[in-house]
């Protein structure tokens, strides 16, 4: 078959995309130990939350304390997620080594996840890309709806290459393309990166899936064997579906791991310290979290 | 990258593998009237009860019974798990298309599950194999553990060949190997179809995957770029794991339907039955099934 990546890095989202979707508050305290625990692990990114307005976020809303709370290991960029000037600003002040900007494939999407059509977006984070890079941080540029839209369907490769075009001509250092409804199959993976490898070089490339239909790992894999080794996930799964209630959300880190440590592939991750942050978080929210493999640990 | 079958064939084990892992007693009519749910849904073979003693499956005791009251679509094998002679009397007397027989790749596994060792386990699944040919009936032989024993850790593929190779001596028709814990990767299936293909035709091989781990639909990805267009799934994710309660058992038919439709291959399947069939047991069972695809429906 196909050979594989032999490293492939993880970036932890569970902090801010996990979270973001969750309704019980978890204490300011308890988000900086759970990250502390996270950046022991051997991780080499960590979302750890989003500086967007907190009427949009409420779960986020102390985006700063924990950004000014963490206790920084030097081995891990700690990045977080900025939508404005205003969200930079925060950011900035609260401490990050990367931005991430975001937007979507999907015209309806983005008009409403940000109340701006795509082309009134584009000016809005050129000028918070400017800034990041002037600050001397990386920016990775989130794509939506790379796939499937929940209110247009199918979307076209060439809509999401035309605003991978536009996002690294604004000076990102690489792309996050996201599987937001978690909707993806194989073949649709396939499709989208035959037109993105011809044109950027897969060292830009970061997917982005959600597990909600349970195709993520095998996304990942198909990813894999075209030489994608960076991918995003979320520590037990952590994180629902705003679409369909109850339903799994990120792909677990646990799931993740399970499967690159059982294929050989090295990821500098310690299972053991993921498992230990895992059982923190699903103790503290109180509830049994998605990630196949972390219930079946048993625990 | 690699073609894949056109058609991929389901055998739906959920009254089977599925119920017998509940520890709630299904009354013999509901199963019956599920039963014939699934008969209306395109699936071409359904594995309907156990004629093993009920002592040890009290959830399927009532086999006879369900056997004798389906409702049979001349569109679909019945097939039932056999044990032992005597259950292959009770199963023929109620009515079976199909016999499955079953052993343990792993000696620990096989002893604890079968209460014999391979060797004298042998002699019974010969005799109940000719029998069952006798009978005109066609027959799988199941081969639990292929990749890892819950007592063994690996399992040598050499050991899943040599009983294979006892099993199709002895007459079965074609071969269901099984992740029984649900812990392989896909370079483990990798390992085993290149062996067993040198061997054996494609079409004698059956893959039998659990989602303990979140790995099923990865796997059966891979075995689908080795030519295996056969699958046993099971509605719903029904049925745990005695391993690790609480967590996924065999892979939904629902998440392999989403899978295999996505990518256009063929299953002569009505996703709108299946999940009809789905919310049937659902609440018949109370409780909430593992199907990420079921759950993302939002029923």
């Amino acid at each position: 078959m196909v050979k594989l990546p032999d490293f492939v890095e993880l970036k932890e989202v569970g902090p801010r995309d996990g979270l973001q979707n969750e309704q019980k508050w978890l204490p300011t305290e308890d988000k900086v130990e759970w990250i502390n625990m996270l950046s022991d692990s051997g991780l080499g990114e960590i979302e750890y939350s989003s500086f967007v307005n907190p009427k949009w976020i409420p779960a986020l809303s102390d985006a700063r304390a924990v950004g000014k709370q963490l206790k920084r290991n030097p081995n891990v960029r700690y990045s977080a997620l900025v939508p404005n000037m205003k969200g930079l600003e925060f950011a900035l002040e609260a401490g990050i080594d990367g931005a991430s900007v975001f937007m979507s494939a999907s015209e309806t999407h983005n008009l409403n996840n940000i109340n701006k059509s795509i082309q009134n977006t584009y000016p809005v984070l050129k000028s918070v890309i400017e800034e990041a890079k002037r600050a001397g941080k990386k920016v990775t540029g989130y794509v939506s709806t790379v796939f499937d839209c929940p209110y247009e369907g199918k979307i076209a490769p060439n809509k999401v290459l035309s605003v991978c075009e536009k996002l690294l001509e604004f000076g990102v250092d690489d792309l996050s393309l996201g599987d937001t409804i978690g909707s993806a199959v194989p073949s649709q993976v396939e499709k989208l990166l035959d037109e993105l490898l011809t044109r950027y070089p897969r060292e830009k490339i970061i997917l982005h899936f959600h597990d909600t239909r349970g195709m993520a790992i095998a996304n990942i894999m198909t990813s894999m064997q075209y030489g994608i080794n960076r991918f995003d996930s979320s520590i037990g799964g952590l994180g629902g579906c705003p679409y369909a209630p109850g339903a799994a959300g990120n792909v677990a880190t646990n799931d993740i791991l399970y499967l690159l440590h059982g294929l050989g592939i090295k990821t500098g991750i310690n299972d053991k310290k993921i498992q230990e942050a895992s059982l923190f978080i699903q103790n503290k929210l109180g509830k049994v979290l998605p990630s196949r493999s972390l219930l079946a640990s048993g625990q």
